[in-house]
């Protein structure tokens, strides 16, 4: 039942995938992008009939462009990260293995950038490979829904060249990341050869989204990992993380020179990647039961901001600048020197992150029922054991994107960190991995098309 | 960042823990409850700037009542649903272990229905009993957040009446559900003695409701399980679960004789039970790739109505009485005896069930890393490969709530559904829980004030 569902028996019979084809492409000839268009769509953007309000919901962005959408779009409420793997493709006969490898990608790029464009206007995406005759074309789930500012971005991690046999176009500053001290990393999240981020403001047409790229993955790729988050409805104000802290403050704001400097690629790159950025994504565990029962003092010092205002603790309001020489009564600096903004301030990189609440789910395991066991469930790791509840599986944290034109930026961010940062006492990295995101897709040249196999 | 962020130095610093308490209560003061207040809330839930349309925004339902919220209130578009266990209590001294369990049984409802007023009229909650000194009252990650419609819900499962020694007093109809042939339970998904439901239009307010109630449950209570639902944003739309079928066309509406009949509890219950109901839990996997790889004429006589609209197989639209009896070309039934309509029809509940989508969350569980061998990961579990993706981890379906006035009629649908339903192809229920709904709570009576213990 929808959110504002009353007396069905009054609405007239909707034909929903008619409706909404008509619907959506009136839609993708009136849209925009970027901060200008969120805005008016954050405000039309109810939940009362959708189909009703179509001409004033211009809830669609831009696939095709110089850059890739998902990274100056203002960030959705809903997010889903996932990476896969080429498939080696061994049950065919003839080409060598690295050659079949690299065909297997251009095809997905292929099919990818077509389905990704038809998503993000909300235009039927054509059937799957795998369906049988008479199979529905379309999953179906997103009939009737406006596709709510869904962005599709895709990414190639570093192991991806070589596999293709690329590295001649290998962006230059694309290589695995180092290992950190504060790592505690699951090799299952972290990793992979291509990335796909969903986001959008319902998670239903991320699901759709999600389950129509997969659909097109068989044979040709398998999925690795996948992760998915939300941001409360804050409107515009700063949205809040799990540990309560306005998250985002400092970012540079898209459409101005300091954005563009921090996030798009260097001049140095290879031609084929200008518009392109780099992406460090890294699954964070928040220790909530611990910091819930810290106090007020010790929050703000990690951080160095207050946290119900986001003020910095060197005064005035959340926009304020930070000034890092003055002192309180004790002669000791306001911002501590080992302060999460005392190490990693003026760090230039967007970060676009999502919050996550898993609560129990990962350590549910339906293969398994390794928990059959409960309710004998104290364990040693204080991360899983939430003051509330007292169990080992209660999984909830940060997804931290951070988009920036040098991911050497965020190893030095991350070893300054690692090495002294106060909010270490309260995370954990269970999870990571580095893109080389490709510029924009224009109509008729896939993503990443200059890395097909030369004929 | 917020999905409607714009340029953030044009916003005035906002002080959100005061705003918010000021904005809420009178919120709270002015707001209603039930269908058609959700309607106008549905029409104004916008994501633009809550605190500034306060006037507008009634986003507040009422915890106190005859019935519990969350029930007979408009589907919000996302859920969680958590079982926890008393805490036998064995590092007290003294009282006899039956005795103490009942003890922590009354502090908690106690606890529990004050902190749940608090979060649905999104007012101060108090600080958590684990707090050391200084440590803030809140978790504040709701700061600036409007309630967005939470409802909390809470349930007592069958062992619980044994356990605390109230028998006497235990509803007639809870009991432990039979087991079905097409069962494949997780007894991790699966049981527990209190039930908690929150819903809400904000994945946030939740978050920070579980937490709110987690934080007060230790000493008392231990979290079992939970699971995470949402429902896209159909409008005054059916919904459609990720079969792509709309999916709650035939249930009775509140504010109905139908829906009360359906609903709640049959005068023969203990009088403190009166205006309660039951609920039955199951989580249900759904297999995508069969379903989407079937053809749309399986699909359609699985259920018995046409994929797309959602009116029956015997005509008409959506909303056009079900015709068991008219027939086709081929003499056969227009609705076949097998679909799932057809064995389930007028089976009196209301379905307020939500989709899941947890990816791969279940099967990474960072407690033992054991996918560390991906990709080696072709499985036996047709319902874990994904045609999309191979992989078995994949984990999405159904989480099923049925409230109504007798668990029996479930039963009487699960197995008639069991025997023979074309959906069983296409499903696996792999958790499942029933609990006694106790009726609303009155300020100043805790929920189920009934069951304390005797003085
Ligand atoms: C769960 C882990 C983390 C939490 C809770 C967290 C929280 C915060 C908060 C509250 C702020 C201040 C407000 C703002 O400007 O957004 C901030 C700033 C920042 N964080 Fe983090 N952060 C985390 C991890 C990281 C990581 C891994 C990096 C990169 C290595 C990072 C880089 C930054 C940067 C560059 C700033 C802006 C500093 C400035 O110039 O003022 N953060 N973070
Ligand atoms: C994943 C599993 C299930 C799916 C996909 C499913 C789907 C549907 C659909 C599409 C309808 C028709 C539209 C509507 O009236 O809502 C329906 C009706 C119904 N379902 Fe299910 N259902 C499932 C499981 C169950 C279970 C476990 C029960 C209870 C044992 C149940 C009881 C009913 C009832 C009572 C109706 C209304 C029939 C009528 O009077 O017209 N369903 N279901």
């Amino acid at each position: 039942m929808p959110d504002d569902s009353i007396e069905r028996q009054d609405c007239p019979p909707m034909r929903p995938a008619v409706s909404r084809r008509a619907l959506l492409a009136s839609l993708a000839a009136g849209a925009g992008t970027g901060v200008g268009v969120a805005l008016a769509i954050g405000a039309n953007d109810a939940a009362a009939p959708p189909l009703v309000q179509s001409a004033e919901t211009p809830s669609v962005e831009r696939f095709y462009g110089t850059h890739q959408p998902g990274i100056a779009t203002a960030s959705q409420r809903f997010a889903v990260f996932a990476a896969f793997d080429l498939e080696t493709g061994d049950d065919a006969g003839g080409a060598p293995a690295g050659a079949r490898v690299a065909v297997n990608f251009q095809h997905l790029m292929k099919r990818w950038s077509d389905v990704a464009a038809a998503l993000m206007a909300g235009t039927p995406a054509g059937p799957l490979p795998v369906n049988r005759a008479g199979a529905p074309a379309d999953s179906g789930i997103a009939d009737g829904l406006a596709p709510s500012r869904l962005t599709v971005t895709f990414g190639l991690g570093p192991e991806l060249f070589d596999r293709i046999g690329r590295n001649d176009l290998r962006p230059k500053r694309l290589r695995e990341l180092p290992a950190f001290s504060t790592d505690r990393l699951q090799p299952a999240w972290s990793g992979g050869q291509l990335f796909v981020q969903i986001c959008g403001d319902d998670p239903q047409t991320i699901s759709h989204a999600f389950r129509s790229l997969r659909g097109r993955a068989p044979g040709l790729a398998r999925l690795r990992w996948s992760q998915q988050g939300f941001l409360g409805r804050f409107g515009a104000a700063t949205a809040r993380n799990l540990f309560g802290q306005k998250d985002g403050t400092a970012n540079p704001r898209p459409g101005t020179a300091a954005f563009d400097d921090a996030v798009w690629a260097h001049g140095d790159e290879p031609a084929w990647f200008a518009g392109g950025t780099y992406l460090v994504f890294c699954k964070i565990r928040m220790n909530l039961p611990k910091w819930d029962t810290s106090t007020a003092r010790e929050q703000e010092l990690a951080i160095g901001r207050r946290r119900d205002t986001g003020a910095p603790l060197s005064g005035g309001h959340e926009f304020s600048p930070l000034d890092f020489s003055s002192t309180g009564p004790d002669g000791r600096p306001l911002i501590a020197p080992d302060s999460h903004l005392a190490l990693v301030r003026d760090v230039p990189m967007l970060r676009r992150s999502y919050n996550y609440d898993y609560a129990f789910q990962v350590a549910a395991d339906p293969a398994d029922g390794h928990h059959a066991d409960r309710p004998g469930h104290s364990h040693d790791d204080p991360l899983h054991d939430h003051a509330g509840a007292g169990h080992d599986g209660y999984d909830t944290g940060m997804l931290f994107c951070a988009y920036l034109r040098d991911p050497a930026d965020f190893v030095r961010a991350q070893q300054k960190m690692a090495a002294a940062d106060r909010l270490n006492a309260f995370v954990e990295h269970t999870g990571s991995a580095v893109f080389a995101i490709p510029p924009g897709v224009q109509p008729g040249r896939p993503l990443a098309a200059a890395l097909f196999p030369r004929r």
